[in-house]
């Protein structure tokens, strides 16, 4: 059998695969990371490796120029291998992987905007507090004249200290108590989950080994997954850490990862990249920098789109994509952690926050009560830009929701250059309109790798404004910066690296985010038509998301991405699901409160909206077809 | 290492271990079954085996007499291994071993005692019916009109079929719904739990897959494991199964078991020997037999001794057996049987019959439902001999148990040729007093194995009887069939095998069985003692347990194990513990029933009672010191 050698990141990882394999399917048989936002049907030209010994049969591409032809450049996913070879993976390729990152908190700054949220949530009338307890309790040791079983022992002494009526001692801890108790000598640390007049003790421990009762909060991204891990008596912030999903190499967008769990195996293979390859370590270092046992995490709460709540559960996800578009759940029972492998107490509920449509999920319900728009009087918009885009629009009286097709780009996916708001990515760029060179600002300080979603705002608000582009996004102005394929395809060089890469964005890059930001406001304008209104009635615009905190709404506006109202009206509230969902864990109310806004808001299909593909088609233009709805834009 | 390999059943096995092991260890790290009653430390004699080849470092011992000694006959747990043997198992050595037996129910004969249980339980009062109910239903077909979610679809449906206000969906469920709703379309068997005006699905399979509701009542004796399959639904057993506890190799009786427990690992191993070894083979065995998929299988009724339901669950049974004799619990919350690995529906509830003492469990509180001694004016015993002996008096106002340590005599353990109640043991016999032949009745009509406790009785009756024995137990009478070692310690050959193998009853076993009936007769006096009564109060005695169906009132008399009261009061009732937990299964009115009989009962510690000692030491005597007691029995 050929034997593959994958160099990435300074590493050679070897496989042997079948004769005819693809070079991208052996890279996930190997764990190398090599994306693929198209999972893999040669669209999106973003696995481009490097043959660097042997050869591949290999189709053509238009990703492919034909100079990088010649010098071994081809798509891992259409390069089929028959001999030994070495590939080179360049780290553009493998910008999405799962690279973890746990939080540093000493500043403050990473907490601030969940803390801020919580001070919100309780301003508007729903209590802190969850019911979660540790109690130090000494028990009276058997005697022959006091024989009563352990698990009644416990329970009377913990039903007296708590005032509950009834104690319930799980088989996960009855299971281990003899030892536990007597370990202890009887005097012991309970960690107890309350509910009303009824208690549950999931921690039995030495009183010597107390720990706090700990929560974890998980947003569960399409691109991105992000957790807290917290402590539930006081909401402190313990821990807080991301990484890339998992699944991200099964497909950048929901439709791929769908289209690759309906293959044979394939629920469990999309589960386990999430479960196993993301939470699970995701998890292990939250609660390692914590300083916490698995076993005193006792609650979680989950938010993710539908698509991800599905594949977090093991659930086929097929019938969401396939008329008439069905999901298995809206809402669901919490699930026990045990039931799903994660490494905290078994007996942990996981509340998974709920759907309300097949492509509304619960990331924009828990978002929706972070945003607050619930508890207001002026009709406020939130938009959470991450791999797809979804707004709501509403105040205390109404909350409509809709999801729009916008595709990866905002989180960097279909973007030649483009990767996630982590190191290496340009979040924020200037051009000089004169000299045309690029001004960068990089995250992490590192060198320059590609362009995350407020960077390729940036860009391309720079390169119209520069008269680069014109309002089609095609290259009108020459330059040294500006390129041009065999195809006669224009191109603009932000960098040539130290490797010899270019970092550029191209006429498809830039028409893959026009429609992008066309289907945002498109979707935007639907809204406000379909409730006779104009965007003078939106009194605030709360934008969250992977897109990054570096958003400048100002180019988002002049792009025509978001509507043309006063700048200070537009708030970027970061990632609003993490929010929710820490305020579903730390608050029983809170989290009763995202089931209500679940069940009250209503869904807009757009497709079934006549005019919005007109809509549409107006927007995807620099900043519109109708450029009276952007006076504050200067036009070309 | 050294290699051995062992000869069992025509069968060769071979495994290598570390020099110094012992044959006994080697076997059980081979799977090759031989038995242990008093778990390895050469003290009863059940582990003799035949070096064929190869030499072992072996320790002396009374169970091996010069002549066999000197034909390669050893004990497993006292000899050592350092070079390559070969060990024949002779089949008493393992005629505990977990030879499982499914049931012929085509007589009816099998299931005679659990209907006539079912009946008496609802001329009580306590009516048949357990919420369990197959629905057949037929969903609309979701269009791009009608997008509710696949769980809401089904829930809304069967809640307006079942009339449940409330109707949950398990995630064991939700996790396949999807493919299950299409794969039917959408017309549906639904297996359900009804709880009052809730509902639980715990199956969904397509209407042409329909499967019964079924659930399994599961005795787990210290000795045997015997369950049943039933159709929840109309009460119907289509299974039956029965095979040794696949512990046995751990010890006899419940001490040793725990003391092998206490060893590192030994929670799981021994947990791993029930569940593993026996429960999962005799569940797929019983599910075989009746056609039902596992996960038709949606609730479990699980009777068995404190010990036994402690090793059943995985907690550490230690505390039970050191003073002050704690058990980790009397009565716990049903066990999802997921949780457990048993091949069943992961959410079917296992009901754990509650224990009301260290030494007093469910296969008696489950035993005292089935006896109806609760539900008469008069007063009434109930015994169960299994490999303890435990004891309910009592009637519908007052209920006292107690347990006493008469060891496992009654099912052939701590007796040289005895063995439970299967293929190949006596099970009943009369000896010729002139001839002193015996003749006796073997189970399975084969070749004679060993006795089984009734057989005991029956030949330790008939040598007092014919003077072959004192009252003493010691052999007093000269003939072919009575021989005497080297030590003058006399045996009553019953029979010489075809390999050469004596089977024979020594002066040691009847001294065990005389103890062990001593036990008995001295806990029913101490009982109503404790009470002021004496045995004139009794209306009916109903004895029940592992002893055997063949069991001879007259001899169990006449040997003084029961009290000399007319033999027409004595009933033998078969397996209670497992009657009583059929009928916990099936009516949930039942289950209760056995929990407030737990309540109810109070508990005679008999080592606290002075002169129960006392009462023992009389009681060792054939049939007692006190003829008087015996009016009845010619003395001799």
């Amino acid at each position: 059998m050929p034997k593959i050698s994958f160099i990435s990141d300074n590493t050679t990882t070897s496989i042997e695969v079948q004769s005819g394999t693809d070079v991208l399917s052996a890279a996930r048989l190997a764990n190398v990371a090599i994306d693929a936002p198209c999972s893999g049907n040669g669209s999106c030209g973003k696995c481009r490796i490097r043959i660097a010994e042997g050869n591949v049969d290999s189709t053509e591409t238009r990703h492919i120029n034909k100079e990088d032809f010649d010098t071994g450049w081809r798509l891992a996913c259409l390069s089929k291998v028959s001999e030994d070879i070495t590939v080179e993976v360049p780290d553009i390729a493998a910008a999405y992987k799962s690279r973890m990152k746990v939080a540093d908190l000493s500043s403050g700054k990473e907490v601030e905007i969940f803390t801020q949220c919580q001070n919100d949530i309780e301003n508007a009338g729903l209590a802190f507090g969850n019911g979660a307890q540790v109690l130090k309790i000494k028990l009276e040791e058997p005697t022959l004249d006091d024989t009563m079983p352990d698990d009644e022992r416990l329970s009377r002494a913990a039903a007296a200290e708590l005032g509950a009526s009834d104690v319930i001692i799980p088989y996960s801890v009855l299971k281990t108590l003899p030892g536990k108790l007597r370990d202890a000598q009887f005097d012991l640390s309970l960690t107890v989950q309350k509910y009303e007049d009824r208690a549950e003790i999931l921690r039995v421990a030495p009183a010597s080994d107390a720990a706090p009762a700990c929560g974890l909060a998980i947003d569960i991204g399409t691109t991105s997954v992000t957790g807290i891990l917290a402590d539930l008596e006081s909401g402190k912030i313990l821990a807080k850490a991301s990484s890339g999903n998992g699944q991200i190499r099964y497909g950048a967008d929901v439709i791929h990862r769908i289209v690759e769990q309906e293959k044979p195996g394939g629920i469990k293979i999309l589960q386990d990249a999430v479960i196993k390859e993301t939470l699970i370590p995701l998890i292990l270092a939250m609660e390692k920098e914590a300083k916490v046992p698995a076993d005193a995490v006792i609650s979680l709460t989950i938010a993710g789109n539908s698509t991800m709540n599905h594949l977090f559960l093991g659930i086929d996800a097929g019938p969401l994509r396939r008329e008439p578009y069905i999901p298995a759940f809206f809402s669901c029972d919490p699930v026990p952690a045990g039931e799903l492998g994660l490494p905290v107490n078994p007996k942990a509920p996981v509340h998974i926050m709920p759907n309300i449509g097949s492509y509304v999920g619960g990331d924009i319900t828990a978002g929706t009560l972070a945003s607050m728009v619930w508890d207001k009087d002026e009709i406020n918009l939130f938009i959470d830009l991450g791999t797809n885009g979804e707004l709501v629009l509403g105040n205390r009286d109404f909350l409509m929701s809709c999801a729009c097709s916008a595709g990866p780009a905002f989180e960097g996916g279909d973007i030649s250059c483009g990767m996630r708001a982590t190191d290496g990515a340009a979040e924020a760029c200037t051009i000089d309109k004169d000299t045309m060179e690029p001004s960068l600002s990089i995250i992490g300080g590192g060198a320059l790798i590609g362009l995350c979603g407020s960077g390729l705002i940036d860009v391309i608000s720079e390169l119209f404004r520069c008269g680069i582009i014109n309002a089609k996004g095609k290259f009108v102005r020459e330059g040294e910066r500006v390129k041009h394929n065999e195809h006669g395809m224009g191109r603009y060089v932000l960098a040539v690296r130290d490797d010899g890469r270019e970092v550029s964005i191209s006429e498809t890059d830039i028409d893959n985010f026009i429609r992008a930001k066309g289907s945002i406001f498109s979707a935007i304008m639907t809204m406000l038509q379909s409730l006779d209104m104009d965007v003078s009635v939106i009194d605030s615009v709360y934008v969250a998301g992977g897109i990054g905190s570096g958003i400048d709404m100002d180019n988002a506006v002049r792009i025509g991405m978001l509507p043309d109202i006063e700048r200070e009206r537009f708030h970027y509230i970061g990632n609003s699901s993490l929010a929710g969902a820490y305020a579903g864990l730390t608050s029983t109310a809170a989290r009763e409160k995202i089931n209500e806004l679940a069940q009250s808001m209503t869904y807009l299909e757009l497709s079934a909206i006549p005019g919005y593909m007109d809509s549409f088609v107006a927007a995807c233009f620099l900043p519109h077809t109708d450029a009276s709805l952007f006076p504050s834009v200067k036009q070309n």
